[in-house]
């Protein structure tokens, strides 16, 4: 890609009222545009790695037997009534449509990914499935704040697991930990990402599993172990301190603000009850489904990862999710820098060439360092340096 | 992917509601499920489909110039106050979020790229450029018709060209027709596709130009030229009727149903004057920017393709967004099956695996025949036959 094609462009100053580090160097670095609160642009540089991170999210959802699918944002009102849900959930959006038809703007998915169960689960041979999508969640927050991490607009992946009994349900919950933590090691934020065990929510006494990345940009408090990488939302027991023995292993722990970067819950029969969804079992009889649900903040994570990996002079990409490997330079002639763009690009390399004419070197750098492309080719004279 | 893990089932009847034969073949073979009038669920299948027509769309719009992006659908109602389209674009969705915010969900989005376009256009030097994004629209259409080729929610592409003057503009203009033809070819509906006369809407005496493709599932009428690739939407001229002469090549021409899949405006000034989209020239004059618009509906060129290819058995994909290349029976013994599907997975060979016990072969056929996937593999004592 060509830096004059980029339709972005590096800035000194943003407006005041942009307060995380997240939006400050995204805006900056041109990978984002603020539209109104909490809902954002992405441009060019911030898609890229909107992309990557969902690829990655893809691979490991696939590995473990996902079937990625796509549902609607416009839900029937009916169906939220089905669960009782639209009384209950005060951050949908609702739209009126043709047909005086009320329709919720999806915050969550449960009331169309249930009743479509029931299109393709009748029987216990039809278990267990792993649907899964990653597409642009609605949430009407009060206050949308901390930059990308959480906005009224974002992308999610969200995935639902199906299932005969708790039993393969637990062992489907174990396998997606470990999925989990396989991105996140891969995103780069594994030192940093802690599984968490954290209350269960409205409908259920179980506790349920957050994955929270330790930084003060987040808005929850975890107590967790460096030492063991036990940890536990601060929700569950609120009496947790810095220098508390850890509960596992008897060294100190820390307690220190974090993101929820991911989380994951047992449903149970909550919404198979709602939407009368059940299976015949091997002996002819018939069972409630068992359900499950994952999910990963993609634009979340985005913000989260330039909050924890950033320098004084910009973001600091983990390759993995960089929107290019490598950010050329020619401070000799342009004909040079042209001709090694297009071998490169010609070779597949993932290249940025700032191809842009009368603007100086040490400003280029200045952009590459913001941007936080991972290596720099400068091209001066017979010199190559990579 | 196996079939067990499709999270969707082939049927052999469906509602009475859907009346176009590429809702039939598409909810039958599990690739869609309608969750209501105009909005569907894209299931794996149908999902991989529109992803693949993604791709081509995303290599052409790449090779000449496109910037990928990706922008919101809440779009603050004051935008749409600046261009006076709020009172007479009739398709808009609006939902009211905190603060009292009336927000119209994108049904298009100049009101949301031209004040975008003021951060990095100021200068001659940052012109052209091309920004574009494949992302889901929302217009509430009074009656949505048509399976998926026109729904309330549906996947678009959409390309903004911004220029200095008209013959940068017009230049461009006849490059994106070139790379819309490459689309079309790459899809497989070159032959039923034409680029079409149209008028140019409420804002412009300039006539445009659409792309149609002759199917009788299509709401609009063309009169064409197979000869030497004459149209003109019949919008233009209502004299039209089949058998008169081609204005061009004096050959007989056709008058008959078509569907838009495409569609190329020249916006001209009318965006740029509404924001105050200014660049400076060479000699420090402030010009208002010229701009263009591409769309390309995702969705409605794939319900599109399955009315143009389709047979007595189901849907007869193109190799090139078929959503596997290869459908893996085996009528022999199931662990031979599944080695084989290891194998070809491990070298990256694209197929679906139908690893359903106590399914007939015949079954599996007739649902491969309904899916149309190119190829098949079965696997059958000793013999291996492609």
């Amino acid at each position: 890609m060509r830096v004059s094609l980029l339709f972005s462009k590096t800035k000194k100053e943003i407006p005041s009222d942009n307060d995380s580090r997240n939006a400050e160097l995204l805006i900056k670095a041109g990978y984002v545009n603020k539209l109104q609160a909490g809902v954002y642009s992405y441009l060019h540089l911030g898609n890229r790695v909107t992309q990557n991170i969902s690829n990655i999210v893809r691979e490991e959802m696939d590995a473990i037997g996902g079937s990625e699918i796509s549902l609607p944002a416009l839900q029937p009102k009916s169906l939220w009534d089905t669960t009782g849900r639209y009384d209950t959930v005060d951050v949908n959006f609702t739209t009126e449509g043709a047909g005086n038809m009320l329709h919720v703007l999806g915050s969550t998915h449960e009331e169309v990914i249930t009743p479509l169960a029931k299109e393709c689960v009748q029987s216990y041979k039809d278990l267990p499935v792993y649907p899964y999508q990653i597409q642009t969640k609605f949430r009407n927050e009060s206050r949308a704040k901390s930059g990308i991490m959480r906005g009224r607009e974002f992308l999610m992946k969200d995935l639902y697991s199906f299932h005969t009994d708790e039993e393969d349900l637990n062992t489907f919950y174990e396998k997606a930990i470990v999925a989990y933590n396989r991105v996140f090691d891969r995103l780069g934020i594994s030192a940093q990402t802690y599984r968490t065990t954290a209350l269960g929510g409205a409908f259920t006494k179980n506790y349920s599993d957050e994955f929270q990345t330790i930084t003060p940009a987040g808005e929850d408090t975890t107590a967790f172990c460096p030492a063991c990488r036990w940890a536990e939302n601060v929700e569950v027991n609120e009496s947790w301190k810095t220098g508390d023995s850890c509960p596992r292993c008897a060294q100190d722990i820390t307690v220190a603000v974090s993101a929820e970067v991911g989380n994951i819950f047992k449903l149970g029969t909550k919404f198979s009850e709602s939407f009368d969804l059940h299976y015949t079992t091997v002996e002819g009889k018939k069972e409630l489904v068992q359900m499950g649900c994952y999910g990963i903040g993609i634009s979340r994570v985005m913000g989260t990862i330039v909050e924890v990996l950033n320098d004084e002079k910009g973001i600091v990409w983990p390759e993995s999710i960089a929107p290019y490997k490598y950010y050329l330079v020619s401070i000799g002639s342009d004909e040079e820098g042209e001709k090694l763009y297009d071998e490169l690009k010609s070779r597949g390399v993932s290249v940025l060439y700032d191809d842009r004419r009368k603007v100086s070197p040490g400003q280029k750098f200045g952009d590459a360092d913001l941007l936080g492309i991972p290596h720099r080719i400068v091209l001066s004279g017979k010199t190559l340096s990579v």
